[in-house]
């Protein structure tokens, strides 16, 4: 068993920290402890967070955070930042969560970035949480902002997914309605306190009709003041309510099971693309690439010399 | 030569559309029909234009064609929508776009939605662009919604990217300034005759003495009032002087043929990964398979179990 493996199942925070970094930077032991820690994840609550930027998602974590603590569970927050593959990902509030828990041994706050490409963050993301699951946490939360496809991406590692909604945001609902409300379990109206929360409510009632008027889950709407530290307990049960309902449910069984399938693909795609690039980086194909990058050959038909060279089958 | 292929190349809209619909669909001969019309594109120019919702996007581009066809240049355009994957990628004002230019013959508007994944809104935003340049679009617009990891692959297809900013948009600078920054080349401030406008246009300038303080191109700020038809030739000179300032560059030769070598790379990843697919439909590794979703086996061990299988090298 690798040494930081060791260290996570140990509960050093350092060890997980550390296992993390592996994780983004692609380093050799990276597989061998991800393959170690696997037998102890699927344990915590893995809850997805998201909402457009200025909706108050930050505050929103931290005082849930505050929460769980409360409640005696220890808690991990992967805070996912798609949108600033140049800055690494710093989350904006980000420092000063870090800051409100850094004394708190039961709350693991970590920044993941966008680095590499191909499906390259959500790999990442769901790495970083099983190494959070196999170091203790309780709950762990995948905060992200905005809702493109990467972010979709990202939530689909989450159990439960909570979109965070600003009472003035005006037409946040409208302009990402279709994405939103297809991967929302649970609306938190946060900043309850501002005046629209009712004409909010009903808007997002309205599309839910519209949306989920047949599905057997439908996404309840709370509503809290996280300035106030107001409606998390009532949050909570929600998001309680919701897993109780997946648990009941053998439809989510399948979908993990069929998840867990499709990462294996995606695992084993990520390789290959690796081994390409290390052979290309080598020189093979030389010559072909060239005349593509000089337009005197199209991409598409070298790209199928080399497919029948590498995987002839 | 493919039938379709003949169509685009003598200018049949519908050959267009058809060749379109084979990418988005994968379908057979989408390779064939791409590798021949290569050698009749890198001609048109290809410009993205990006920014949050209800920036004025829509409208300003509406405008932009108008202008566009005013100076005698056929137009396509490419509207790409991330965030929806469930709709198929239907983009707000789309189809008021649509019917604007529907009976002009020198505008071809296409919507890409997100069909499948690993990248495969960028590499079929880049095939279908190349469709639109044989077929004979002196520009090619390509918009997205927003800045997320996928609208930057998009993007990164263009050649001079705008980005819309609205006085009106409050902290819209402020969220998405780290990727902003780095794919713009040229800003807009629509709706000019807002108030606002003073302040946002301070604030750009302060953020590019920050991030672009010593890049050999300083992105100018254009304003625009797209309700009223204004300022469009002078954004429109600002694109060209950075298309000048683009071909004068040899790091933009470069830049394109590391791209080309790159999409080479892309392809034969994808291709391997249909190829797999259609082996663990078959049946392959079955047995393994099966124990990952009943968590029995770990996914990165069975993943690396299968590259060595399938890629020995």
């Amino acid at each position: 068993m690798h040494e930081i493996t060791k260290r996570i199942l140990a509960g050093d925070v350092r060890g997980a920290a550390r296992a993390i970094t592996c994780i983004e930077n692609d380093y050799p032991e990276r597989s061998q402890i991800l393959q170690e820690i696997f037998p102890y994840t699927g344990r915590a609550k893995l809850i997805g967070i998201t909402g457009t930027p200025g909706a108050g998602k930050s505050s929103m974590v931290d005082c849930l955070i505050g929460f769980l603590r409360s409640q005696g569970l220890t808690v991990g927050v992967a805070a996912v930042d798609p949108t600033s593959p140049f800055t690494g990902g710093a989350l904006l509030g980000d420092r000063v969560r870090m800051q409100n828990h850094a004394l708190d041994t039961g709350v693991f706050i970590r920044s993941m970035g966008t680095r590499g490409s191909l499906g390259g963050l959500s790999r990442n993301t769901k790495d970083a949480v099983r190494v959070l699951d196999a170091y203790g946490c309780d709950v762990i939360l995948i905060e992200t902002v905005g809702v493109g496809q990467s972010e979709l991406d990202v939530m689909n590692i989450a159990d439960t997914t909570i979109v965070v909604l600003n009472p003035g945001g005006g037409d946040s609902v409208q302009a990402f309605k279709a994405g939103i409300m297809e991967i929302a379990d649970l609306f938190v109206i946060n900043k309850a306190d501002l005046p629209g929360v009712d004409k909010l409510e009903t808007e997002v009632e309205q599309m839910l009709d519209l949306v989920k008027h047949d599905a057997p889950w439908r996404p309840p709407i709370s509503k809290t003041i996280s300035t106030q530290n107001l409606g998390m307990a009532d949050m909570w049960n929600e998001v309680l309510r919701h897993q109780a309902f997946l648990e009941s449910s053998g439809e989510w069984q399948k979908k993990r099971a069929k998840q867990l399938q499709e990462e294996v693909l995606d695992i084993v795609n990520y390789q290959m693309f690796v081994r390409m690039q290390n052979f290309v980086q080598k020189g093979a194909f030389a010559d072909e690439l060239s005349g593509v990058a000089q337009r005197q050959l199209d991409p598409y038909s070298v790209a199928e010399k080399m497919v029948r060279t590498w995987f002839p089958q």
